[in-house]
C-alpha cells in the first residue's frame, strides 16, 4: 500500500470555482498529484491512498482521503477531480471521516492527528533527503508540500513523525512529478524482485 | 536539448471550451504532457520543446510547437494551458509557423513533415521498448500517442522515422507521467556524467 499525504498550505476549505482552481489556493496542484497517484494508462493503482490537507479559509483544517480500493467514476483531469473535491467540501465535515462520492471521504483533522492514524511508516520527501533510490519499503506514507514547501511549523511535526526523509537527487521538481517518480521505482524494485 | 512530440489523435483543430478539455478530443492530455514536460519547482526548462500534433476536427493536422527558450507567461494547470493552444488555434494556420504567444507556434504540418523538419534523433516512446535506463542521448525527439496510443498508420511513419524504440519497463502509464520518467532518467545520466 502506497499513501501519499500532500499539504495544501493555502488550499481552501469550501466551495471554489472550477474556473480558477490555482486562485483557490493552489488546488490545481492537488488535483494533478491525485491524477499521478492513481492513474495508469487504462487502469487505476487500487493499492494507493491520498491525503489532501487543506489548511487555506474558511475553515481549516479539512482533509480528503481517496482510497484507490473504493474510488469510482474519477477522470484523470484537474476539473474532473477538483469537482469531486468541491462536492466533498460541501459536507458539513467534524472529527469522524463522512463518505462524499464512492471512496472520498472528508474529515476535520489537523497533521498531526492525521499521521497518528496512518499505519504504514511515514516518509518526507525532501530535496535533500536520502536517494529515493535505496527505499525498499513498498509500504509507506510520503508526506509532500505543494508549491510552497511545508510551511515551518508543520514540518516540524512531520519530522517527529518520519522514519526518513527521502529525496530525489536531480532537481526541485513539482509534487505531482515526485509522486510520479516515487510510483517508478517502488514499481522498478517489484519488478526485480 | 529534449523534445516530446505528442500525438492527438482526437485533438480538436479549432476553437473549444475551457470547461470540457476532455471534450474536446483529450486535450486535457496535452496540456498535461506540456506541464510536465517543461515544469520545475519554481522554473521552467528551457532545453524542452513540444509538439502538440492535433488531428481532430474540424481542420486536421495542425501543429503547436511550444519553444522553452521562449515561452512566457505559461501556467502549470491545464485550463491556463489549454488557453494558450485555444489562443494559437485562432490563427489562420498555413504551412509555415506562425507566432502566437510568446514561444508559442502554430502551423498545418503532418507528421511525416514534421518528423522530417526535426534536428534530433527521435526515439518512439512505447511498453515494449528497450529500457530508458539504457539511453544516453540527452539530444532527442521523443514521440507519444494519446490515451489510444499511436494509430497504426501514423506508427509506421513513426517507426520508419525512429532510431530506436524505447520503453518504460514498469507499467503503462500516462503519456504526461512517461515525459517526467524521461526527463528524470536523464537528469539522473547529466547528474552522475
Ligand atoms: C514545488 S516543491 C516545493 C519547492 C520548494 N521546496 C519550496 O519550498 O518552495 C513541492 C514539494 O515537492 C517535493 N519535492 C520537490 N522536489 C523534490 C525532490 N527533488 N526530492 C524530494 N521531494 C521533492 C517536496 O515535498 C516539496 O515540498
Ligand atoms: C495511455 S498510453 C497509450 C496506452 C496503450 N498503449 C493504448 O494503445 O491504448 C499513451 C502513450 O504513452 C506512452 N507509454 C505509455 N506507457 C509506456 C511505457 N511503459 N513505456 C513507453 N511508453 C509508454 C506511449 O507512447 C503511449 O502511446
Amino acid at each position: 500500500m502506497r499513501e501519499f499525504l500532500i499539504i495544501g498550505s493555502k488550499a481552501r476549505t469550501e466551495k471554489f470555482s472550477l474556473n480558477d482552481l490555482p486562485g483557490a489556493g493552489r488546488i490545481d496542484i492537488l488535483c494533478r498529484c491525485v491524477s499521478s497517484a492513481f492513474f495508469l494508462s487504462h487502469d487505476i493503482r487500487r493499492d494507493v491512498n491520498v491525503y489532501l490537507l487543506l489548511l487555506g479559509p474558511p475553515d481549516p483544517p479539512k482533509v480528503l482521503k481517496i482510497v484507490g480500493k473504493e474510488v469510482k467514476y474519477m477522470p484523470p483531469d484537474e476539473r474532473g477531480i477538483a469537482g469531486l473535491i468541491r462536492k466533498a467540501l460541501e459536507i458539513k465535515a467534524d472529527k469522524n471521516w463522512k463518505k462524499s462520492t464512492p471512496g472520498i471521504y472528508v474529515a476535520k483533522k489537523g497533521l498531526e492527528e492525521l499521521l497518528d492514524e496512518v499505519a504504514s511508516d511515514v516518509y518526507y520527501l525532501r530535496e535533500d533527503g536520502e536517494d529515493i533510490r535505496k527505499l525498499k519499503d513498498n509500504n509507506a506514507l510520503f508526506v509532500l508540500g505543494d508549491h510552497e514547501g511545508v510551511p515551518e511549523e508543520l514540518e516540524e511535526i512531520v519530522l517527529r513523525k518520519a522514519k526518513k526523509i527521502i529525496g530525489i537527487p536531480t532537481k526541485s521538481l513539482m509534487a505531482e512529478h515526485c509522486i510520479t517518480i516515487v510510483h517508478y521505482e517502488l514499481d522498478r524494485k517489484q519488478l526485480n524482485s
